[in-house]
This record gives C-alpha cells, sequence and structure tokens, in this order.
C-alpha cells in the first residue's frame, strides 16, 4: 500500500521496536509499503536519528545480500542510573521490612513495566555477548529473565526446582543454598537446552551464591558455556561470593528490623557507568 | 527540542507503544518537542490512522483537563487466528509426546515472542473489563500472565503453590486438583492484594479445571471479583470442568502415545472471531 513518508514512518517505527534484534531486510519494506528502496533507506535514517538522540535505543544496518536492519534495545547511562535509583528507593521503604529481616519485593519483582525495563538494562549490558540462550531459575528469576530474553530476542530456559513429569528426561543435581546450608535440587529437561549452548544466567537476587553456584554446576552438565551471571539485587554480605563473575544492578546494604532501616544502593557497576 | 514532523513522529510512535495504557498528556509532548498543541494533535491523527489501517493497535484520545492520549494494544481477528494457528501447528508435533501422555510445551511457554503475542490477544479479549490486577499461578502462568499485564498495564500477582517466609502473612487454602485427585496447597502473601479488587485469571493449562477452582476459591479469600479466566489450551476432555465461565485459545483434542498422534486445535473463541 502506497503510503506518504510520515505515515511509512509510523508503521516502520512501530514494526521494528516489537521485534527486538529480528533482521529484517529492506525489500520486506518496500513491498509491504510500495516504495523504492532509496525511499526506505531515507526512512530508516529518520528513524536511525531519532533513536539515537532520543536514547530510544540502536537501528543497526547490516549490509550484503542476507542483510536487513534492526532494533536493538539500548538503554543510556542515565536512563540506567535514573531506573536503578528510584527502585532502590522503593526497595529502602522500612514498610517492606518482614519478619526474619527479609525485604518483601514480590510486587516489584512482577511488575511488568519495571521489569520491562531491567530487560533492557540487562540487554544493553549483555548486548555484544551473542549468547543463545537466557537461564533462569523458578519462580522470582523468570520476570526479569523473560524480559531480558525478549530485549535480546533469544528464548528463556527455567530451571525447575523440582523435576515434573511433564517435561521428559531431565538433568538433576543437588546443591548447598550458600545462607541456609540447605541441600536442594534443581533440574532442568535435557530438551530444553542443547548441549555447548552459550548462555546467560539472570536472576533476583544473590545472597551467598549456593543458587547461582549450582546453576553454573548444571550448565556444566550441559555443557553450556555461561558468558555472564545478570543479578537484579545482591546483598552486601557476604562480600566473597560463592561465584566470581557476576554484575548485580543493586545491593542490599544492610538490614535492621529493630530500628526498621533498610538501605538498598545502586551497585558500583551502576554508579560507574 | 525543536524537530521535524518525520523525527517528531517516530518518537512519539515509540514512545506511546513503548507504555501500553499509560494516559500521556499532550503537553508532555509540546514541552518535550517544543511544539504548539495543535501541531502535536495533528502528529496523533496521523500515528492513529496508521495504527488503525494496518492493525498495530488503537490509539485513544482522552479529552478533558485529565486528558491525554494512550496507546492500546490491540490484536485483529487475522493476526490472532494466525498466531493461534500456528502455535496448534508447533504443538501437534508427535516429538512432543512425552511419556505417560504429556505434551512438552515449555519451549513455547517461555518463549517471549511468542508470549508477548498471546499477552496482546489476552489484553484484546479482556479490554473492556477495567481489571485492576492480573492474577496467575506459579510456574508456567507466569510468562503469558506477565506479558498480559504488560500488554493491559497492569500489576501481576503470582500465587505460590507454598508460603514462602519471604512474602509475609499469607492466606493459603487447600485444593484438590480435579484430574489426579490429589490435595495441594496454594498461597498468597496478604499483602500481594488489596481486598476487592477486580482481577482477571491467567493461565498456561486447564484440564479438570481443579487449579482454577482453587484459584477462584482463593480469590474470594480476598473478596476479589473476578471479571474472567483466560487459558493458552484447554483439553478437551473432562468437557465439564469446575469451573464455568472462562477463555482458552487452544484444545488438546488427543494425545495418542502408541499412535504418536497428538491434535491440537483453535478454540470456538477463536474459531469464531
Amino acid at each position: 500500500m502506497k503510503m506518504r513518508r510520515s505515515s511509512r514512518i509510523v508503521a516502520i517505527t512501530k514494526f521494528l521496536s516489537d521485534k527486538p534484534y529480528k533482521l529484517i531486510s529492506l525489500n520486506q519494506f518496500t513491498e509491504r509499503f510500495d516504495a523504492a528502496k532509496s525511499t526506505i533507506s531515507e526512512d530508516l535514517a529518520i528513524i536511525k536519528d531519532v533513536f539515537e538522540q532520543e536514547k530510544m535505543g540502536k537501528i543497526e544496518t547490516v549490509s550484503g545480500a542476507a542483510g536487513g536492519v534492526r532494533f536493538i534495545p539500548y538503554k543510556g547511562n542515565k536512563d540506567i542510573r535514573e531506573t536503578i535509583i528510584n527502585l532502590c528507593n522503593q526497595l529502602s521503604d522500612p514498610d517492606r521490612i518482614l519478619a526474619g529481616g527479609y525485604v518483601y519485593m514480590t510486587d516489584l519483582i512482577f511488575d511488568p513495566k519495571l521489569m520491562s525495563e531491567i530487560g533492557e538494562i540487562f540487554a544493553t549490558k549483555f548486548a555484544d555477548l551473542d549468547a543463545e540462550y537466557i537461564i533462569t531459575m523458578e519462580t522470582k528469576g523468570i520476570p526479569i529473565a523473560l524480559m531480558t530474553a525478549r530485549a535480546l530476542n533469544l528464548p528463556l530456559v527455567s530451571i525447575r526446582k523440582d523435576s515434573k513429569v511433564t517435561e521428559g528426561s531431565v538433568v538433576s543435581i543437588n546443591y548447598i543454598t550458600g545462607s541456609s546450608k540447605k541441600i536442594e535440587t534443581m533440574s532442568l529437561s535435557r530438551r530444553a537446552l542443547p548441549e555447548e549452548s552459550k548462555v546467560i544466567i539472570i536472576d533476583d537476587f544473590m545472597k551467598a551464591g549456593g543458587t547461582a553456584k549450582g546453576m553454573l554446576d548444571l550448565m556444566g552438565e550441559f555443557k553450556a558455556e555461561v558468558l555472564d551471571i545478570g543479578v537484579l539485587i545482591k546483598t552486601a554480605n557476604p562480600t566473597q561470593k560463592l561465584v566470581d563473575d557476576y554484575t548485580s544492578l543493586a545491593v542490599l546494604e544492610k538490614i535492621n528490623e529493630e530500628e526498621e532501616e533498610i538501605i538498598v544502593d545502586p551497585s558500583d557497576w551502576v554508579i560507574n557507568l
């Protein structure tokens, strides 16, 4: 269908931004809008400029016969800091302190808008790793990991805390939770992840790192290469975690149940952006 | 910042479509782009026309002092049918049959792109109900429910299969799974859902409806009004479920382990669109 430039630009903008990382050939646009390749290229140049200027992500052009254009979600440093500072402020509300010195954060973990922003932050951080799968562990890791997978256009694989009959043959390992020293089981269906995949692990919370260590071990069973680990919040203590390489976005510095005080700060990675 | 129309239109399109159901005042655009209200209104009229014509969703204008404009994700009937038929074809692959007559569908349930489309389908179906929360039950319900919540700009509340210490005081109920007649527990934190909320339940699978019935009962404990139930796939048998009112998108008609046959069809609701 023939369209004016302004109309065509609306449609192309929406189309690209709905499909992060998906390579779209220029032909698809020339056919759909009955326009010359040069015209579409001009449209794309305008969209690219605005996305850069307004920090709305990147439009990347891949040349050659198998080439095309794609949208890459990308958060600017200022946006990342704002999102995380805002999250830390919300988490530092003393009303969130639960008996036993825990923090209530389920509402935030399941907030689709916030998780979609966090997903784009991890996608920005891990953009160049060429991962093939995002790995998480049920339950609270799922929303962040799903939104990260969406932003990177990757499939999500969710490790289970038990082995279910509806998943076929599974690989299970035992692991010791770093903080409470309990033995737990995690398992993953054989068909969920091809061997030798390149993966990124995403989770919501890291205390001693026992769960993350367990996920690394389980990935070893699948001969997977773990490119990086991203966690939303880590605790300041213990300072030494059971895994070495990971990126956290926020740090739970302190919970004092009696004084009704809770302190959550942006992580060094966020501060140094 | 002063911009040309085509550039402004890129930015407004991206801005609106990133924030489904969020009402944006025209002032926000006039200030950001240093443009007159009439100019922004013309931009919006172009965007609105293209969205309608290309079935990319609706742009809704709310007049008055507290007014503004918002993007409403909306899938056309043809798109809905295509998505569901494609899903049914994938599910009908005999390789998905697991020992015991189960179907492997975890990969699809955790596919961010597919779930984001399914979320928009449920958002289209439930657009006029004025719900306040989306409710689901861990684990496999979460991706669909999160994407539905995202498309409707609502918070997601996830019921747990046990009660966790990190959620504060919880309400638990026992329920009987309709098919295997086992007694299970589900629970929800008191602070996760205010009393007398208007909610929509979203889940991945319904066999006898025992879990859905349990969720209805649990919602009763919170004095919540359940406006509707959406499930991705129901089984054809038993025909009589433990809940009466629900919408499913696909029907698992038959699994024959020996003949390696599995049949999944679009639901009546999809066929009659």
